[in-house]
């Protein structure tokens, strides 16, 4: 989740671009001004899930920065030819191993000042066997009075699983929006 | 909302890029074999709203491609540096011209094929004066009944719309996730 680099060259020709407002546009884009390509850069997706397990939450401990160390609900960039479920499943399989059945959208977080939309599935495990992969050192179950929220790794994680512990306990899962 | 072209050089320094699949990744990327950089290509957000009026619902009749002439629900592309509801609010000033209110977020539908996930607001209108820009030949409220619905130009307008009207028989408005 590094930031993204200005475009400095066309992506069609490899010609320097010009920073100009195309016409009918409303805002600067990356122009060539040998092929006339317009480069549009635009929010990206970050997809994840809640896998619960009784009253337990699967939290992975990173092993990437940033925020190494920290601990995060697993998620990761959406990739194109997949589903945001589908996105959100995958990530949980390569981060912890979980083995999950997918539950509704649970929270849809805008995280404007990087130009991110985070979304996070309800999953519960169909067991308690986890696989952490390579960004990941470590995969446990928390209970809430459990949760280490001093090194929650991400704000988006930590507003995530408030809300799945305040719905729990109301006896009802709900839909959450929010901008960061 | 055209379909992308494939990268051929590099962003950071015009180099022709290679499509290889770097190190502790999983699918091919453009890698420049210059400088290193790494081009990811991700899924696009597409945000709009459902602007009403007691028991109508506004609609553009596109002065653009695709869908020349065809009616939708004001909605594009989320741009850096707004939320999805503030690029939802946007468009639809934008398209119609309208004045809105932004309610919750009604519906969010994956397309993969086109790697898009559109996403629809709620929007009561504050008024009926409409003010269409460049991209809308017309824009007019309609009754379910008279919805042209063989003349919508999108799929997930359609079913964003079944919702609407859906939702508004039962009194009480839902949020709706399609994958198409
Ligand atoms: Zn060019
Ligand atoms: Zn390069």
């Amino acid at each position: 989740m590094t930031e993204r680099d200005k475009i400095k060259h066309c992506r069609a020709c490899g010609t320097a671009v010009n920073y100009i407002v195309p016409p009918d546009d409303a805002r600067p884009r990356a122009v060539c001004p040998a092929c006339g390509t317009v480069h549009y850069e635009n929010p990206l997706n970050v997809v994840g899930t809640v896998p619960y397990w009784q009253d337990q939450v699967l939290l992975c401990k990173r092993n990437i920065e940033p925020r190494f160390g920290f601990w995060t609900l697993p998620a990761g960039f959406m990739e194109l030819g997949e589903t945001t479920a589908q996105g959100a499943a995958r990530e949980t399989d390569e981060e912890a191993g979980a083995h999950i059945q997918m539950g509704p959208l649970f929270s849809l977080m805008n995280v404007m000042r990087v130009g991110q939309v985070h979304m996070y599935y309800l999953a519960p495990l169909t067991d308690t066997v986890f696989n952490p992969g390579p960004e990941s050192i470590e995969a446990r179950l928390f209970r809430e009075d459990e949760i280490p929220w001093d090194e929650i790794a991400f704000r988006t994680v930590r507003e995530t699983l408030k809300h799945y512990f305040e719905d729990r306990r109301k006896g009802a899962f709900g839909f959450h929006t929010l901008d960061l």
